[in-house]
């Protein structure tokens, strides 16, 4: 399997996590009620896919959610007091020492634990007093695809079980087929690849459920082609960053339907007109994409809240296409192993 | 004043702070009795000082610390429950609708909230129960440096007024002084700026306390010297980022004795062993600072949880110069105003 097979597995991987399991998340809810508040510990692309948990369990069930600082647990010894709160672990490999120190720890505190995993043999899956399987299948490429649409999925099941509303659940079955649409448009992808040939720095601009796949997206494009890709949302870049804007700076910005909409078509408009930028855009907004000098068009009416599911896998298509103009190696990043263990 | 006479007049300004202001502190530290948790909303360069509480009142005060997503409250209009929290607004103007959106609905719930601000005629400070006055003077420079030293002093102080150990106080005197000994170095910093004349992109990496730093130094090299610039921990940083070093490629890092410079050190060997990065290095340490192509020696024994106020200084001053070499305005950026107004 290369880094492409695993992007263009997704929507069959997903249908089959999202119709075959939605009866696991009602009993898992079931048994974790809804927390007051939750912790998290992640590293990499899963912490990106934690940026995306703050929102959906913020917005969808009101809960605060917290990103750990491993290094609290790990170097210094000094762990918060978590009492009340769930502790939630995501890895794609249950490995690295620093998230596993969090969930030791919460344990000790008696606070109720999660792992979030692709390895439901790994020592996180082991701490956890609950498992989420999120049965992608093994994930070869040192850069995860795959692995990141399975947590969000999970993270989105989660969610729509807590809130008990069966629409949101119908949304999430909707989604695989939305991929598949975007998956479609490959050739344009690589088309536009082409253009970037020679960019070495960027930013990524998302906002609200999609500041998530701004992170991932500038992930992939480090990792993979040794961009310097810079994730902002649009309200963070325009305190300060804008500054780095002239003419011709590339942005790739995040924008489908939905709440946050308006403020980065905004901010979009300006970056074109007023600071002249070249602008790659995801939306399905076919007014604004006439900005755009390489426009994505999304399908319609994607819910926002399941939004990054499909706005990511273009991004994933694109950071490997620009991959290989740039003469790099997809599926062998240098100085980058599958599992990083940290503490 | 320019953005340099606000660098250099750091230190008085501290001192003042500390030396005259450890009472205020204490009585409110007696009358908001350590929370359970605290939620921070914070936008750009206070954001960075909200990353340094969440490791100093984290450490110190074990409490778990929450960064707020605004855009929950003033986009989504969907905010958590936060019962029991402390809620926090950290600002330079007090004036962003968004900052303000989040202390009024933590208002409307009921909790306790806090303003630490430079202004304590604004809105921000209006709306909070408590206020901190940081005093550091009026701010004329776009690019905030006095007013982030005085927010990570604040928010030490706090942080000693709960844990009642004198020895903090004491600790957070000696920090002025050991400004003013980077301060001297100035004519050193001025020439290492030369080197990175035709710098375009770099990284730059702290951890525990220094993350805080580390984004603190990105976001001025961005905003002043249109540096894209990014920041990482060494952990995260290991996990997918350091496929961007090739030879030649800009580090900075932050690694000042305590318990995170080992892991720091561990990785300042290799990115100039194996990857011959260029490397730009703060620390106290003589021996590592061979390894460093521009050395910056600080001066020995500062706390650990105290050296965030110090490392800032001389990376202030090199984003300065930097600015200066480049034929930049330092006064004047372009695209920014003092003030930015988000939701």
């Amino acid at each position: 399997m290369s880094l492409r097979d695993e992007i263009l597995e997704q929507p069959a991987l997903l249908n089959n996590l999202i119709t075959s399991r939605m009866d696991f998340f009602r009993s898992l809810a079931a048994e974790i009620t809804r927390p007051e508040a939750i912790f998290i510990a992640a590293r990499g692309t899963s912490d990106n896919a934690a940026r995306y948990a703050k929102y959906v369990w913020g917005v969808k069930n009101r809960i605060p959610v917290a990103l750990a600082a491993p290094s609290l647990f790990s170097v210094y010894g000094k762990p918060p007091q978590l009492s009340g709160m769930l502790v939630v672990g995501i890895s794609q490999s249950g490995e690295s020492p620093d998230l596993l120190a969090v969930l030791q720890e919460a344990n000790h505190q008696g606070c109720t634990t999660l792992a979030i995993t692709n390895q439901p043999e790994s020592p996180l899956a082991a701490e956890a007093d609950y498992l989420i399987d999120i049965q992608m299948g093994p994930e070869r490429s040192v850069a995860a695809t795959k692995t990141y649409t399975g947590q969000l999925a999970a993270i989105a099941m989660l969610s729509a079980a807590w809130a008990e509303e069966e629409e949101n659940a119908q949304q999430l079955r909707d989604i695989p087929g939305m991929i598949s649409q975007v998956l479609e448009q490959e050739g344009h992808i690589q088309g536009y690849a082409t253009r970037y040939r020679y960019m070495d720095q960027c930013v990524v601009l998302g906002r609200g459920y999609n500041y998530a796949t701004a992170y991932e997206w500038s992930l992939k494009m480090k990792e993979l082609a040794y961009v310097v890709a810079q994730p902002y949302s649009s309200a963070d870049f325009q305190h300060g960053p804008i500054a780095l804007v002239s003419s011709g700076f590339p942005v790739f910005a995040v924008a489908p339907s939905g709440q946050v909409f308006k403020e980065l078509a905004q901010l979009v408009s300006q970056l074109k007109e007023d600071h002249r930028a070249d602008i790659f855009l995801i939306t399905d907004h076919t007014e604004l994409l006439k900005q755009a000098d390489c426009p994505l068009l999304l399908p319609g009416s994607i819910p926002e809240w399941l939004s990054p599911l499909v706005t990511i896998v273009p991004a994933q298509l694109f950071s490997y296409h620009l991959t290989i103009i740039k003469g790099y190696q997809p599926d062998a990043p240098r100085g980058l192993s599958k599992i990083t263990l940290t503490r």
